[in-house]
């Protein structure tokens, strides 16, 4: 099966928002085994939204519409299928009465135009929306599927996991089953040149990795008839993966290397603290964005100034004289003095040179230390993290948490 | 002039990554006056690329193209746009010592397909990588345009901005000038109904407005021979915004409300600190993305447990037990202590129900109260920061963050 994705909306021809529903949509799709050969992008006009819909049909099997579901004039997405459709508007009045109560729920006034999002092309099958007003809906004709959903990204996402997918499940005679495997300090092309003959001999399960900000996920999916037999074709093959990259796996199914590091704290009962300089409250933030963190975290400096350094962390001075606040001994320092500090039972420190200003031949942008503490021991790892880019403040902040937080979750395993 | 914005990577078309690069290019060609009508993303197929090529350049005058340019054998944009203008392949000697030098200097072995990069359809003007080895091009032909740019952002945006932009303008008879207006504390419907007789009747300048995570941004922008010119029409447009909802308006041309924050500290020769519960670090992370803020910045510490509050941020114990963490009278006393603690002029705390978990009927998630402390003050803001959705972990945090930047601004103007 051959779908399109066709996201409407004059605010992402302007690039005022990034079209991240394409994006998902597009994940969601390789998952379920559904071809995607082309993405398309209109505006809120139904003459060149017509267009983009019937080309969309006629190189395809399906087309997944997101956008234009709303209650102003201008959001045409559903008039414009059901007129290519021969389908008249009708009143869905389970629609009605959820976006009444929807209304009534937060207390906001609806008005007419809200009516018109409870009307679906005759025949449609529609998925509710939980998280606004404008349901989704799928049609089907001669062997033609629109499939279309809200834009709102938090409209979009719960509707497509908990209705689309099991709508798209009935085209697909198998299930799927993936694993994912996480990996850390490894590039992909090094990671593809390791298990290149295991990656082009299996094919199903099929091995694919994927690079994103420093890290390598190798996802090894299968497709059988039932989800059990398809989950017992992913396991040998993760555990094969396990025994030729163990050195580099922090985790399998989970999720990131922050989620990975509360996880384990959890499981191991400790808690970690951080005291930042160069990342400047990245490490906590990235922490604190995991649910529940709170059991695991209880404290982090961002010790911007050396004499934050000194006085809170009880950095010495005469090493911040004889080292400069960028060094492996600042870094010992830091962490040692908020793991005391805190109480926690490992303490994490970043000292570096994120950039742009700030680098020298001796210290160069880049130039990263990561400290950790715990009971018995205090170690600093050096970093050099620039790729010789234009701008990569922003990189170096984020793969200097990223190390910090691979090298926790490598000391939490001797604890 | 209308364009059309064609990406090209299987990577899109599977959702491994996000097409940041449309939303990019497609802001730029706004602010230049070029429309885009249609985006479009295709993968590494020579066929399909092929079709959507000749699609985009019967139905435009112009298509931008990024990615296909590297060096492997399935990177096919240059070859294919040749094939389809007549052109032969040839060797662009400054592009090969450019890719020369770009191995040389980060000592990287080039191998033979790197050479591939330097061949370009006759007669096409080359804009130089200074990011990468991919060069970009423009080949014109009968009056289309076809323009090529790298996939990497990091690559494609300053080669757009450096060179393309210039490229562009000679097709545009006149000259832009834009002011952004960038406002907090007022919806966009709300500045929409406000303003509206003047965005309607206004054509050149235009005013538009932008909404993104809890901001507005009215973009003035008009078009004449100069830009000198055009910016004597802007400048009485803003004025008059200014006039109308000059309250809510925080900064012109400013970026964002961090920015905003560091440059007015900067100005007023003053320091922050950071007291951070529910926002555990996200305040510190924004502030220090800001290249410069050391020099306001020297000290945040994130006190997610209570303990920390008491012992390092001095909360009263008392107080912790009688009004809970999430109170005004810890927010208060956790922005005086992070004051005391770090020397610095302002001291400024959030604590409150991030969520999902957490919340009770008298401190729902959304519930967010952040403390403001000077030499001679002390405030706290309550703040509902939930829509009712689901998964708002992430907005409330942020959301938390721009209003304790926005009421720390509003502090700033009377010190």
């Amino acid at each position: 099966m051959k779908a399109e994705i066709l996201c409407v909306g004059t605010e992402l021809l302007l690039g005022d928002i990034v079209n991240t529903n394409a994006a998902f949509i597009a994940r969601e799709l390789a998952r379920l085994g559904i071809d995607v050969y082309n993405q398309s992008v209109v505006g809120d006009n139904p003459q060149r939204l017509k267009e983009s819909l019937e080309l969309a049909l006629e190189r395809n099997d399906m087309v997944i519409m997101t956008g234009g579901l709303g209650p102003t004039y201008d959001d045409l997405t559903k008039e414009t299928v059901a007129e290519l459709f021969g389908r008249k508007m009708v009143l869905h009045q389970p629609s009605m009465e959820r976006i009444e109560r929807f209304f009534q729920h937060y207390r906001r006034v609806m008005t007419d135009n809200n009516r018109k999002q409870a009307y679906m092309p005759e025949g449609a099958t529609v998925f509710p929306n939980d998280n606004g007003t404008a349901p989704g809906l799928a049609v089907e004709q001669d062997g033609k599927i629109a499939i279309l959903l809200p834009g709102p990204p938090r409209e979009m996402t719960p509707m497509f996991l908990d209705a689309v997918v099991p709508y798209l499940e009935q085209f697909s005679g198998s299930t799927l089953y993936s694993t994912n495997v996480h990996l850390f300090g490894i590039g992909e092309s090094q990671v593809e040149t390791i298990l290149k003959e295991m990656m082009v001999s299996s094919q199903n399960p099929t091995i694919a990795p994927y690079a994103k900000e420093g890290e390598v996920r190798l996802r090894v999916t299968a497709s059988a008839k039932s989800g059990e037999e398809a989950k017992a074709m992913v396991e040998p093959a993760v555990e094969k993966i396990k025994e030729i990259l163990g050195e580099y796996i922090y985790g399998i199914d989970v999720g990131d290397l922050q989620t990975a590091l509360v996880k384990a704290l959890q499981s191991k009962n400790k808690k970690v603290a951080f005291a930042e300089s160069c990342t400047g409250g990245y490490l906590a933030k990235r922490l604190t964005e995991v649910p529940g963190s709170s059991s695991v975290f209880d404290c982090g400096v961002c010790s911007y100034a050396n004499e934050i350094k000194e006085r809170i962390l009880h950095v010495s001075h005469q090493t911040l004289a004889d080292f400069g606040a960028v060094s492996e001994q600042t870094a010992k320092e830091m962490a040692r003095g908020v793991r005391e500090l805190s109480g926690a039972d490992i303490g994490v420190s970043t000292t570096g040179i994120a950039g742009p200003g700030g680098g020298s031949e001796e210290k160069p942008v880049g130039l990263v230390y990561v400290g950790i503490a715990t009971e018995d021991s205090c170690e600093a790892y050096e970093l050099r993290l620039s790729r010789g880019y234009q701008d990569e403040r922003e990189y170096i902040r984020y793969l200097a948490g990223s190390h910090a937080f691979h090298l926790c979750l490598k000391t939490l395993e001797r604890l």
